[in-house]
């Protein structure tokens, strides 16, 4: 009884956490039970006889949970089911030209070396990430046809049958999966990108009064909530497998809604990919938050000015990022905050300059320096995303926004002055660019560095 | 032409990559030659008949690289087979008391009903792990079963044939999967295991001579090969799918080498998380070897011995785990490089304390601090990383070691004096372990934090 109660509980929690998943149990089972409809409605099955039951197994077999994927295993497995029924039949034609003694060793061979070699390919990367089930569907669907062809006259009738139940099957599914409330991976990478630069946006925003602020031991429940808030990047540091899986779907999606048939799905993994890297970057400050060694509060005060513009500034970006990637728009409002951020990072470096940190005590200064560190290479993170985004927006010709809304969105810009670009050749820059570039050179494109082995 | 010399050069990597892939596709060719018998044969297929193709079609699906994901999904299917058969059949036995004209409409809504239940069930993430394929095919069954019974009077035949099929095709596969050159997905996950301590130590052994040695602008084929080899450790940072998946198919394996059936699997996974998290620091302080922005070796050299002292420590401590993995023997000999490396670390903070870097600038200070820092951290996870090895070592029942090959492994542990433990209470030490906690103590549960959503 408790079992039960857990499970209806877990169920609750699945439903609640993506409630498309229940309209998808929904739809799955509304596609069986049309297809089944082949068996009980008389004319059909006196077409197909018992070959209808290869529109129920498609079903259930390529029924997924997003177009894309769905779309991706129909045309996978209808395009096997053509050519390995063509060549099934041209199998068994070849055989049966041979004695019938010989006919069963020579299907035999053909069935092994067909399958040994299709098998041997599904290894091969690129088959592996697109092809993996067409593959799969070849090898049945040959050895199905050209052996049972041994036994059946009327092989082409045969083939000619289950390629039509299959087709039928598949298309619908699709048209299901299409029309009633579609789940596209398409606009779920892109919603899920642009939640990616919502939570990292918000960690760096936050990050300043978390850091310098003393912790005033007020409501627990409070605190608590904050620091889950806060912690909402996690997500990111492990969204790599779910990014590619639908990217690789949403490659097989049509048009739809704002995104095009070619949409440029490549350019939001690289904007993942760094976003990522920059998650690392933030999971390494939080511990420095979180840490039981705490630097006096006194010693940091001396850097809060930059070091909390540096962060509220590439958060700023962020949102900034986040909110034309929302609406599709070519937006520039981002780049006024990266080179605000930068220009923290020159005002840090003068500061330290200044020997303001000479009597610090050594360990103090390991862990400030670390975050020192951090915060820089989130900056440069920041600058490499800002032009990763623009490469997308114009990569996905997204619209050019009328209105900058920048004047609105940045208060306390102003009171700075406004940022100039630091690319010129003062001495300082030079030190902070070249300074900028620790530790991030060689982390980029870890990402696809590393094929998943089987 | 060129595209099938292409095709060719591919598949010649793949297997070279790993030539068990080559047998694997003759062992999947050689099953379905096999099965395919059933067509030939004359009193098999007298028996069968057509149902001789739910054989064919079991070893297609069923047949997978490790001998566990094979055992995993012929138990999934024979299972599921079976009980959705014995559902199917009840649902049309209770289908059949109703009239002709309410019959197919009741059937109708079992199917339904059925499949939206299984299909959201998938979801359930302990479910998706193990028995994903198991309710895919009780979908399946099911539905063809209590379907085609509205056909086939002989249904019970029917069911009782297709499940016998389904079990000669699995059992077939599984036979052949474990005698013939079989692949174990545990002992693959053992040898990761033990090639991933392998590379991370190989790092750190050669890590000072990289950061404290000039390059010499000597063969540059030779660098690039050193080069290459000491970022080996990259496969390391996305390994963590691999080791999942291999954890969840070695569960279900039977007792194999020195492989009980219930190996502390999930012991392995702790064993290469903290690995991760040690890769992770590898791979910011490989971006310090090879930044731009070098620190005079001046400066670097007042540190070098104490640094040189944790990073070889530290590596000759999961050396030495690595050798006892590799021949499952309780080994203690990686504990005194753990104290070793810790009695570095506690030298390196009276260093730092003597006012040695007081004349450092600010920017060289926070590369120097951030590579001390990520340093410390490689300790600290080192000692947690021969813990969980020690940890594994009892659970998985290790044999114990009789001849510890300790005295020779070490060379320059003895010139630095024996290691004493540093758990004792004076000032250095506790500051010591308070830094050590930085930068920890947030990163290590991450791998587990995050379910992937669908």
């Amino acid at each position: 009884m408790e079992k039960v109660r857990e499970i209806v509980r877990e169920g609750r929690r699945v439903g609640k956490e993506d409630p498309r998943r229940v309209v998808h149990a929904f739809k799955v089972g509304l596609a069986l039970a049309l297809v089944s409809s082949f068996y009980y409605y008389q004319p059909l099955y006196d077409n197909f006889g018992v070959n209808a039951m290869w529109a129920v197994m498609t079903v259930v077999v390529v029924f997924e949970f997003s177009v894309g994927a769905t779309l991706g295993k129909g045309i996978n497995r209808a395009v096997a089911t053509l050519v390995a029924g063509g060549l099934g039949i041209g199998a068994h034609h070849l055989a049966s030209f041979s004695g019938p003694t010989i006919e069963p060793i020579l299907l035999a061979i053909f069935v092994f070396v067909q399958a040994a070699l299709s098998t041997f390919v599904r290894f091969f990367p690129r088959v592996k990430a697109r092809y993996d089930y067409g593959i799969l569907i070849f090898i049945l669907t040959f050895s199905l046809i050209s052996v049972s062809g041994f036994r059946e006259d009327e092989i082409l009738e045969l083939a000619h049958k289950r390629l039509s139940t299959v087709i039928m099957g598949g298309v619908s599914c699709v048209l299901i999966s299409i029309f009633v409330c579609p789940v596209w991976a398409g606009q779920d990478l892109h919603s899920l990108l642009v939640s990616n630069f919502d939570t990292l946006s918000h960690f760096l925003l936050e990050f300043g009064d978390e850091y310098f602020e003393a912790t005033e031991d007020g409501d627990i429940k409070e605190v608590e909530k904050r620091r889950r808030n806060l912690e909402r990047y996690k997500v990111v540091l492990n969204s790599k497998s779910n990014e590619e899986a639908l990217a690789n779907f949403a490659k097989w999606e049509p048009r739809h809604g704002q995104f095009r048939f070619r949409h440029p799905w490549k350019q939001y993994l690289a904007v993942a990919a760094l976003l990522r890297q920059c998650a690392y970057r933030i999971d390494a400050l939080n511990s420095y938050i979180n840490s039981d060694f705490q630097i006096p509060m006194d010693i940091k005060k001396k850097l809060e000015e930059p070091l909390r513009r540096m962060s509220t500034e590439s958060g700023k970006s962020m949102k900034e990022a986040s909110i034309g990637l929302k609406k599709m728009t070519k937006s520039s409002s981002s780049d006024i905050h990266v080179l605000n951020s930068q220009s923290a990072c020159k005002a840090l470096s003068t500061l330290l300059k200044s020997g303001i940190l000479n009597d610090v005590e050594p360990l103090q200064m390991i862990s400030l320096m670390t975050t020192i560190s951090l915060l820089i290479d989130i900056v440069n993170l920041t600058e490499k995303i800002s032009e990763s985004v623009h490469e997308l927006a114009s990569a996905a010709r997204f619209k050019n926004k009328m209105k900058p809304s920048v004047s609105s969105e940045k208060p306390d810009a102003g009171s700075l002055g406004r940022a100039v670009p630091i690319k010129s050749h003062d001495d300082d820059d030079h030190v902070v660019t070249i300074l900028c570039d620790v530790d991030i050179s060689n982390t980029i494109d870890d990402d696809d560095s590393i094929h998943e082995k089987h």
